[in-house]
């Protein structure tokens, strides 16, 4: 497997309204993008610092696992998004092979289009961790 | 404030020899270096995937900061280091007169020789979040 940079990271949030001008105003970032990904319940925000990505990802229900994390955790980086190069199914199996548990078995549509997968934290110590690549 | 790019993600973990076999055999990655930073009471392993290093940190002591962290939310990501452009006392000067709460209030020597300092994350929305910048 190869991993060629951090595409992005997860930060859970209570409210995109509330933290946009943090990112923004003190840091210094553009949130260029909004986009809400209805299986995952959550409206994310897009900002870029360099090759990686920042995700606000805020709840839109009680039932969404952001908003679980942030009742039991408080705010704060929720995931690991590695880019990799040779596809995130071959990824899944090579991991798989050397003991790694998976939350996706096969990789599914994420935000922008990306295909996704997440490893299990217990495999991880301790970050939840996703594959991703460009669709094709 | 210009930030550049994300410099490093510190992850904290119980044994730095029980973490790095997942990091090398599991996502490829090399371990380039291991240092102590003793007053921060930890041990530190790096690697480096695209701008960003990963910085694995390992409490030398019960009191460390790292130890009480991993006491309270278990092993994961830690801290998020951004690089500044134009110094981090200048950045500290502009984040401070936005109202955010600084942790350090000057720049101090951190691994690799890099000038660093955190801004407390009741200000950051959850994320413990550091300044740096190469040493001059």
């Amino acid at each position: 497997m190869e991993l060629t940079h951090i595409e992005h990271l997860g930060i859970a949030v209570k409210s995109l309204e509330e933290s946009i001008p943090y990112y923004e105003n003190v840091l210094g970032l553009k949130c260029y993008a909004i986009e809400e990904v209805a299986d995952q319940k959550v409206r994310t925000a897009f900002f870029k610092i360099g090759q990686t990505k920042l995700e606000l990802l805020e709840p839109t229900c009680p039932e969404s696992t952001i908003a679980g994390f942030i009742e039991k955790r408080g705010e704060g980086i929720h995931h690991l998004a590695f880019a990799v190069a040779d596809g995130v199914a071959n990824a899944l199996a090579e991991v798989e092979g050397k003991g790694i548990r998976l939350i996706d078995k096969a990789p599914r549509r994420g935000a922008e289009g990306l295909d996704i997968a997440f490893l299990h934290p217990k495999s991880t110590i301790g970050v939840l961790t996703e594959l991703c690549e460009k669709g094709k």
